[in-house]
């Protein structure tokens, strides 16, 4: 029944998305006693002018490796 | 004072969205003491390959059947 | 398969938010299009001194009239 | 190490969103004893169908006057 | 960078989170290319009054089998 | 009208919550053109043991300086 909500950079594909919510899924199973029925997996995806860290928005950061 | 946010797939058009947003509304109101000026209804919509559920991502699931 | 969040202040019944979560439901259902099956309501309550609106934490309000 | 998240209507610029974000983290920095490194803030973006006061999306206000 | 929030009902050990949060951390460090460092995993844990499902609240739930 | 959320570990007094509600509402009004009438501010504080930081929670972390 647990909601899982992944906020992240946008430039994921589908399929690590895919891959990803199995995971979350499968840690969510085995840890934490959920059925994998009513549990819910959302992503929610950020453009770099939308998240800052220290301050700094991602499209103003130097060192941006791309990773999320 | 509250604030509902409602997490959902993209698909619902304004009015569908206009009624939704008056009958929680009227809800919050009726069963939470609510008042409703300050009372705001946030609508989150989701990509199908952004939500998964039992571990499956929306854009892989057969049984789909357009409803969110 | 939608998920709703209700954020507010402490104070509800169980009564009161078995009333709500049943109508929210019934909006979800009637306006977009949900199956009840999978659609989740969460409610989160919040102390007085965790709110503020226009700057003013809720601990702090004059015109507090429990109204959430 | 806490996250802020700013959820508004759209509409303000990449540097309104610059000089918000540095605002809100010096803020969590004096106040709050957060230390920048690991303090994100994090901007969600809404259409005005997509958020509700009173009951009434931000498309159905006549007196909207464009600021969130 | 991510953020990664857990909504569940209360009852999970230490040690489970614990391990849920270590698992979910590889699991976006695998399938999302995202870096520990900056990675938080929030687990927010709800009362049974305050999560409802297919509008029943979980403490009116008759077939409730402790499961999250 | 728009909505700040802030996570953060549990610790900090009224006053300074006062004052960080203040200040974050100031900058929402400077920077995002924001009226404050209706800015909500809402506080989420967590427990050690549900979030973690690089998969470690902050029961775990040993360079931990009580700062949030």
């Amino acid at each position: 029944m647990p909601v899982v909500t992944v906020k992240m950079w946008k430039g994921r594909s589908v399929d690590q998305k895919r891959k990803l919510a199995k995971a979350i899924t499968d840690a969510m199973v085995e840890h934490a006693d959920a059925k994998p029925g009513g549990l819910h997996v959302i992503i929610e995806e950020s453009d770099l002018e939308n998240w800052a860290r220290a301050g700094v928005l991602g499209v103003d950061r130097k060192d941006l490796d791309k990773t999320p």
